[in-house]
């Protein structure tokens, strides 16, 4: 395990930013492609990771600490946020986004104040026992699941673009 | 085809600030994993891409408009940037393939200066016939697999840390 919760904030802190550098500034084309039916575009994949910020991460840290394995997590709902806030631009939806990560991170150190905690339990509906650190980890990788989500989509608007290079480029593939 | 060489330039330039935001500033634990035996780690992703902007993309642009389809690309060697400069740091790195790309996007807009060069076509020695707009499209895609690669192999730090969560991060399983 590599797990250590001040590199695991290293991580959450710069998303919001990376996301920023990444996408702020261009042009609409590069904003609206998905991968085929029933697959999200870049808009949709910062309603999830808003979504995340409301109702997953935080919520379910607080109930592993105060009701451990007495109740089970309500389910996260993965599909909830295709119904949101269309007319928000871009802009809006990072911003918004950096908002609520910056106050997640503010309550993550108030609440993991001490190392025992993260060794702490609750119930996860389909997979059972889950720990503190596991869900924080966990955090983390989906952070990193949705940054290569989203480049990779805007990697596929130029599959037929790059003629015959397109063997040598693993994204297209994915 | 989407190609428009001005939204190809907005990714292209973006691509050094992107790694900057997600790069700097972490604990070193994130940055010398790879994915196992002959992968790379994201000190030598930086390198190829440095690699990239002093051999590859330029230079056979120049190739593409100078000889046309009189001589073939010399190859483009994607290991050689494994024996470079282990010295630099992380910071160094970074400011250093930020200068190249900077000088080349400069380099390409004089070089694409109508819209008809796009068509121009060079010999790729394993491809044969390529054009113009099909290297500036790989390019921008390289960059975009290279990103993803970078974010796939933190997040496979985390493996065995997120638990029974695996099941769900397919960034993971790649």
């Amino acid at each position: 395990m590599n797990f250590n919760l001040s590199e695991a904030i290293e991580v959450l802190e710069k998303t919001p930013r990376t996301l920023e550098s990444f996408l702020l500034g261009l042009s609409e084309g590069w904003l609206h492609g998905n991968e085929g039916e029933g697959t999200w575009n870049t808009m949709q994949i910062i309603d999830h990771l808003i979504d995340g910020e409301t109702t997953n991460w935080i919520p379910r840290l607080q109930m592993i600490l105060e009701d451990g394995e007495s109740k089970s997590f309500p389910p996260f709902d993965r599909f909830a946020h295709l119904q949101q806030k269309p007319e928000q631009t871009l802009v809006e939806k990072i911003k918004e986004f950096k908002r609520l990560r910056e106050d997640n991170i503010t309550k993550l150190k108030v609440l993991m104040d001490s190392e025992n905690k993260l060794e702490q339990t609750g119930i996860h509906a389909a997979f059972g026992v889950v720990k503190a650190r596991e869900l924080i980890s966990t955090w983390v990788v989906h952070d990193l699941t949705h940054i290569t989500q989203i480049v990779r989509v805007m990697a596929k608007r130029y599959r037929l673009d790059v003629g015959p290079w397109e063997e040598y480029l693993g994204v297209l593939k994915k």
